[in-house]
């Protein structure tokens, strides 16, 4: 209890942590409040999501290199991962594709952008290890293009049905999982010296005991499955009501709901010249929403959805992940920054987010 | 009058001045000479564009850095921007996208290629400043999404009408100018430092007294508006018959006419060994249509044009500028060229060049 | 034939050539054994490959450097040029272009991929002249761009006719030899010495005389060129009675069979960390199919085919050439690869393999 209050001295967005009973309180009292619960359990996630993203950091940095790269690699993303699963059982397929679709353009987009805008804004040129920044790069590429060929493919094709899209989906989910598997092979094992300033970046905070880590892993996950079914049964209707489109909310809102523990240390390291730091927090994570957490949905959705659900996107989805995949790319080639690069990034992203707001309702 | 001619010994394309006249009185004597009209307007707007570009020049080294650059930046398209703004009042939407995506595809491909080509052909490999022409090739491409996601959208999705393609487009308007004036403030002010070898090529010729150039931006201001009204009225009959594609004559030979006197300065410069100032012209002409020209002329069609202006794009268009572009950036990315690099950009331009001329009229 | 046996020792894919006398029996006495004329001709093929490709070496050795490259330049893909002909011959339109399409991407993910892959599990970390890989991707990334000009236009606009596509595909096949042309001018004449690197580690083997080359080569397309004829007649029910979709057999199959020869000797190249040769290969291969063997074919059709053949591609085709390109492009930038650059490009190549495999029938 001591930790959690000075974590809370030094991390002023925990005090958000008071939304979390409130949002339960809520739900029970006023369940058709749902413009309400969808506001109050959006802010309960984000306190949820730092303590998270902490508590893995801790635990990672007690189990030894190997085992905690494999932990943070893993359950970096656990936020989105459940609310994506909360949707997924109450069969919101449109959510959950928007939502991996919008982590992956936001990291890419919005994180990168602001972290590279933060920096420059502080430094006038900043530096970045490339070699790193292309193997994320890469493997994000590849994701992008994985997801892509089933939407490609049947919209191309008509005679195409939903049986192949079924059948490409789990093959495709396998792939994925075992590239995203050999590439932290690659990474914390093989050419793990490619990668190092990066890593020694990382030791910012002090690390938790392991208890207290581990516990506040397990109850904290638990309850942000908790507000995520109050957040994915309001967020239909409060859409609506702010005359938002569900694909905005979805790539948008949940997107930036779920990173911002992550965004926070992106931010945080760019400002303090870490650049190496902001970048494989930003492009890892999208590459770990495209090749551990879209596959690990697909297939869960087999034993926890009430249909299976395939890999196919709204067209507009896949033109906006290859986009901000390519410009990604040829961003982080040249391993330098200023501050118009992230302004570069930043606009691509409001041109995304203003399409998605302004699109008719129906036309999701 | 004196200086006047002594530009025309050095430079023999203003010889051509004397079709200025020429067209005029045709157009009196003969408005029914679509043919002629055409060809007499085109030999007329080649000596003003340079007359244009070279006033532009003299006024902007007359008033310091900062406010030159500024006013190289803005004018440096004025014949595209008056040739666009005659065709807009006239209500002739399709010549002025047309002439939009062929500026920037003609600018990327022709006037780089065959700077290219030019230079390696007298000199073995050319090195130029690559930050400089990443930052380009960056906003270039920016711009590029900017202009491809209304068509994307559109596209792919039925239930999209004109009014969200309208409020999409004005937004994304207002988006690409702040990103434009961004840009200039990176590369004129807070980072001006790694332009700078681009710079120092520019003082190639003697500027005019800054009355001479006033005026002259004045008058011949007018003059390309008056000719440019010529050309609009007479584009479409006159490619009929020569049996061009209105698509044909907006994307190519517009695009041609109007950036005849940068592809001259543009050459010069590859001749030179200045390898930098023509890959700056180009790709800085290119990028200023799409993030300054294409903008203003979606909000002047709500003041002079007779219906909104939106971006939505012919599909191959889209196609052809996301092409070019992206062509453009991988070629860019090195830094040095020989005559080959040249080859291929002219190859890719020549390929949609012959695509243009072979479609079927009413498949525009 | 001493030559003959002393080869075959050395390369032991030399003893399937009893394959050939076998599969002329068998087309003689079971005509109707479709799976099996197709497993024998498979497996003919691959050694007559292996035979033409060392016999237009030894021609090039020795009729000095000019010459030779040109032959090699060629001559490199002869196989691959004999099976497509014989296909035009017979009207398998959709075969000769399953295969162009298939053997680009072949080349570029599965022969690039598995040389890094091969050479990564050998040696830590291998550098390769990125010039000359440069080069060919900027060679191969411009013919992707005229191969898919064709299908965008008439996918994007309904108004368009057979007889456009048609001229259109005569005028890029012109575009590309002339451009195959130049590319050879620049890599063989003008800037050789950048290509260096990878011209010396191609005098592995020991060339043949004079007399026996040429003797091979003549002998040996011939005994191509009849075995594709058996290979073509069969393709198609071996295909069904594989379950196997003809676009995968022309995709994968075909390519892999016709590549064997030269994959053989990217990947020893690899292995022996001489990997400017693999790619050298890998992407030489691929843009002599899109620059030289295409347009020929399609020249050739006027003369050899029932009825004229255009480069209008399967929209599928077109996304999985331009993202093949698009990954070379990005991977062969840095000219540094490891074990992981491989799995990518592989992934990739599953990815498409997969998805042709699982794409019902009627769809291609």
């Amino acid at each position: 209890m001591n930790t959690l209050l000075k974590e809370c001295r030094h991390n002023p967005v925990l005090w958000l942590l008071a939304f979390v009973p409130v949002v339960f309180a809520a739900a029970k009292l006023k369940p058709e409040a749902h413009t309400l619960l969808f506001v109050l359990s959006v802010l309960a996630v984000v306190p949820l999501a730092a303590l998270l993203s902490h508590a893995t950091e801790s635990v990672a940095s007690r189990t030894g290199d190997a085992v905690g790269g494999l932990l943070n690699a893993t359950l970096g993303n656990l936020t989105e991962l459940v609310i994506a699963l909360t949707a997924l059982r109450a069969g919101q397929y449109m959510l959950v594709k928007a939502s991996i679709a919008g982590a992956m353009v936001t990291n890419t987009l919005f994180m990168l952008g602001a972290s590279f805008l933060l920096g420059g804004l502080k430094h006038h040129l900043q530096e970045y290890n490339r070699v790193s920044a292309r193997v994320q790069a890469g493997l994000l590429f590849l994701a992008t293009i994985a997801l892509l060929v089933p939407s490609a493919v049947s919209q191309a094709d008509s005679a195409v049905d939903a049986a192949f899209t079924q059948k490409l989906s789990v093959g495709l989910a396998v792939l994925l999982i075992v590239a995203y598997g050999l590439g932290m092979l690659f990474s914390l094992k093989t050419h793990r010296e490619l990668f190092t300033s990066a890593k020694d970046g990382e030791v910012g905070e002090t690390p938790w005991p392991i208890g207290l880590a581990l516990g506040t892993l397990a109850c904290v996950t638990v309850l942000v499955a908790l507000v995520s079914e109050i957040f994915v049964e309001s967020v239909q209707k409060a859409a609506e009501a702010f005359g938002m489109t569900q694909a905005f909310v979805g790539f948008i809102v949940v997107a930036l709901v779920g990173g911002a523990a992550e965004m926070a240390s992106a931010f945080s390291g760019a400002r303090k010249n870490r650049l190496d730091l902001s970048v494989g927090i930003a492009l890892g994570s999208a590459s770990q929403i495209a090749l551990f957490v879209a596959p690990v949905l697909v297939l869960l959705s087999y034993v926890m959805g009430p249909s299976p659900m395939d890999l196919q996107f709204w067209p507009g989805a896949v033109v906006m992940m290859l986009i901000a995949t390519l410009t990604a790319s040829l961003v982080t080639n040249s391993g330098r920054s200023a501050w118009f690069v992230g302004v570069l990034l930043l606009t691509v992203y409001l041109i995304f987010a203003m399409t998605l707001y302004l699109l008719p309702p129906r036309a999701q």
